[in-house]
């Protein structure tokens, strides 16, 4: 049997206990929401299901081609100005992912000859890039700015450093700061994506680039999704104007992909916004991030204090986090559980998320679930 | 300076007339569209757009995280029931790209010390999924059983045979029974993208591999666009249910990618159901194509007979593909150049898509167009 070798492995995966299922969810499933990454709780904003649907009707269902061909409406004209324009860099280029942005970002400015310098944390989408690239990758110590100084050191020629600015399993943030030194040390370029930033970190919410004085920096490429705080689809790639002509053109993940649909830019366009007119917004996903980790951590839990929205609670094994989980969801509380292998080191854990709409009762409500479902 | 490489790469671009530059198009753009991938003229259709409106509006701007979190509605589980009964795969599983299909598909069906049988002329997704795999990749010939045959016989284990059903660049159809054949021999697998087939190509637009009698055949995974002939965004894999199972524990693209937006998913399903009952528009948009290629080869030009719905024109060089292209576009036709990078052959072409929509009028228009501005 052409595929039969796959029956092994699923066999494998139910005797380890990691067997991943679907679970479709209904549009008014009374769960409390602490799975997703809509940290801004913008994604059933009336503005932005009005954008995405105002958009689909003036533009069309798809965008029809690649983005070099039809595939660009002046509305991705707009998003890709303000959105550059928000997160203060010259230049922004929008993509059908963040997977898709980051693909692009890495192999296309990571050519033959070339050096990638990997944090070992980094999203599957970064390490993808990196092996995409035809540059040569050296994976270093997560955070760790003189492991990154010691790899440069060793090669001649362009260099990219690559790391997410808050890393998605456990909410931690990057040490910015020290690589932009040890790139500048160099003369090497930094990539960082900002998945989980953007929205949260930053004056306003402009992202952990901004945050940390390195927007619109001439060596610094920052790539953010549009899927999560801005409550969408999508992701781009925001640098130096010659930075995104050249992913134009040389990008594969741009070149020969669809454009992002127009409602997807249409509701990203809306929540961006929304997003400057009512900044607080970030403070408050942060401030209930720091509420829920305090209030864990004084239940006794074992949690990472977060740098933005992500909080992340270790669970005894594998198995214990999916009946943790499960528990939770069974308690009418959504929460997230990662485990091997999606999680770089191998601990499992329960992973929840901060949303600006979540309302101290609601915080309340979900420790005490977390804490009684505790196996 | 980190980026300075770059300069040197965008003058040697201009030197060769290869610079790509994006030309964001308005709502109302009065251009006769024969560039664009929306072959059934479905992507501004009422009832697609209006259930777009409609799903974003009931579900939200984005699906907010990873299918296998909490980015799977009751909404993709339709789509994918009714994609795949269409199709006649036991069970479909839908990406925010068919891009991000690919790779999976790709990635996920051959392990480490399989090989990967893949035609020389297909899609860069497919050669990214290649590149991404653990697998061999053996490049072969264009369209050859033959070929295939050869490859496979060099190898023990695991063995996947990659092609695109319709290749985008000449419109030309990949000879499916007789790969079918040579996986057959050497109990290989068949993986099949039929981005240009869907919607066009079998009883009812139901595909190639339904075409050619091998949907649903437990060594045969076809992946589809969302994005073309469903005019909305997105991708999927079909096969047998123990495969899709695969995918969802085992394909990065699927599980570290948000889940296709809301949005898109209503689009496509309503442009799935537009089609089961108006099977006419498959039959129409390839009736179109063979129109148009009978015209422009009636005068003088050098076409590609297309087996759906790509007409490709021969160009006597890149510089003189982009101002033939131009000056269409000028006279308000809209076609497509290809030209190096994007073409494996290093022959650059007009690229004309035929849409079930275009009237005979506008076919004649096209044709005058495409005449009096030819080199």
């Amino acid at each position: 049997m052409a595929f039969g070798w796959i029956d092994e492995q699923a066999r494998a995966r139910r005797r380890a206990g990691l067997v991943r299922t679907l679970r479709p969810r209904s549009a008014d499933a009374p769960l409390l929401d602490l799975a997703g990454n809509d940290y801004l709780g913008l994604s059933r904003h009336p503005e932005v299901t009005e954008g995405a649907a105002e958009a689909a009707r003036r533009w069309g269902g798809g965008s029809t081609g690649s983005r070099l061909v039809t595939g660009t409406t002046e509305l991705h004209g707009e998003l890709e100005c303000e959105l550059a324009d928000f997160c203060g860099f010259e230049a922004a280029l929008v993509f059908s992912s963040g997977y898709a942005a980051n693909l692009a970002a890495v192999t296309a400015l990571a050519p033959h000859g070339s050096l990638i310098v990997s944090d070992a944390g980094n999203h599957a989408s970064l390490i993808d890039g990196c092996r995409l690239a035809r540059g040569t990758t050296e994976v270093v110590a997560h955070a760790d700015p003189r492991a990154v100084r010691k790899a440069l050191g060793t090669h001649r020629g362009p260099a990219v450093v690559v790391s997410d600015t808050v890393f998605s399993v456990d909410g931690d943030a990057a040490p910015l700061a020290g690589l932009a030194e040890a790139v500048r040390e160099f003369d090497a370029g930094l990539i960082v994506d900002d998945a989980h930033g953007l929205g949260l970190l930053g004056a306003g919410g402009r992202g952990a680039a901004y945050a940390a004085g390195l927007a619109g920096a001439p060596d610094v490429v920052a790539t953010v999704t549009l899927s999560k705080s801005l409550g969408s689809q999508g992701g781009a790639v925001l640098g130096p104007a010659p930075v995104i002509d050249h992913l134009v053109n040389a990008a594969r993940t741009f070149i020969f992909d669809t454009g992002l649909a127009p409602a997807a830019v249409g509701a990203a366009l809306a929540a961006l916004r929304l997003l400057r007119r009512e900044p607080e917004r970030a403070e408050r996903a942060r401030t209930v991030a720091a509420t829920l980790h305090a209030r864990l951590t004084a239940e006794g839990h074992e949690a990472v204090r977060p740098d933005a929205a992500v909080v992340s609670v270790r669970a005894p094994s594998p198995e214990l986090a999916v009946r943790w989980a499960a528990d939770c969801r069974a308690a009418g509380v959504a929460v997230g559980c990662f485990r091997p292998p999606s999680v770089p080191d191998g601990i499992s854990r329960l992973r929840l998320t901060a949303r600006a709409d979540l309302t101290d009762g609601q915080i309340e409500h979900a420790v005490r679930v977390i804490g009684e479902t505790r196996p």
